[in-house]
């Protein structure tokens, strides 16, 4: 099963690099990362999607919750949060056919951000099954270049990752 | 400045920890990073935000370069790219004034995505001059949570991160 993992860590050199160190070592997968400060910069608030049984996740998450600078973690994979990808395509789809593309991608939270003679670029903000309806529905068209963010993840109502 | 560099990788164990552990032992900082596989599940595209002078961030990508798993690695900082950022928060207001935060929120791409009595979750894709006006917008209400990507980079027209 897909997890999504959140963790507050402070915001210190060398953080980063002991959690995915953790995740290497113990022959855990991380399938997608984001990392950002929070507003308070001295802390950061990372996402990770990482598949495994309930089991695995409770070893991750007890072998995170050791690590020197990791402040708080949670799977908030059960609590029914809002989870949302934000991804950037560039395709092979000119300025003059461009109203094919904006009938294509309309049914998505996407638009065209940028188009020139050649290709556009979309940007879209999709949970995991639209993004895959949205790729299909552009691959035929040439899908030259790919960024996401992988799958972040908020809790509904009051509840907050809180230290 | 701030950098943001692209890198494909290949999507193995120990790529992030190699490339996260080469920032904090040369004593580079990473700002945000974000890290997902591309449609070629065997490599990921990993963006991230980096703080330096020229000299420093050549020898950042020279150093990224010498990695295993590395296919390529790209500061598009410089190449006029199109940026931006998703955020997740959750602000301290409720349903009855939802008017006053959909007026405050309309010149972003932002939107409420969900809400009940006690506070309303928000979606923006920014870039980062917005974010910061955004979140001093919002900040009067209470921001009870934060949640960021980073800034994405994808550079305009057909030049595109291949390999």
């Amino acid at each position: 099963m897909k997890h999504t993992i959140a963790i507050l860590v402070e915001n210190e050199f060398g953080a980063l690099a002991r959690i995915a160190g953790l995740f290497s070592s113990r022959g855990y997968n991380i399938e997608a990362l984001s990392v950002a400060p929070t507003l308070d910069p001295a802390i950061s608030r990372m996402t990770i999607n990482t598949t495994g049984n309930e089991r695995v996740v409770e070893q991750i998450i007890k072998q995170l919750n050791k690590l020197i600078n990791v402040i708080k973690v949670k799977d908030i994979t059960t609590d029914n949060p809002i989870n949302k990808t934000l991804l950037m395509l560039k395709v092979n789809l000119n300025k003059s056919n461009q109203d094919k593309i904006i009938k294509l991608i309309k049914p998505f939270e996407a638009k065209i951000i940028d188009a020139d003679e050649r290709c556009s670029i979309i940007q879209a903000v999709v949970d995991e099954e639209n993004a895959h309806t949205l790729i299909d529905n552009l691959k035929p068209y040439g899908i030259m270049e790919y960024i996401s963010t992988g799958n972040l993840a908020i809790q509904r109502g009051k509840n907050t990752l809180r230290y």
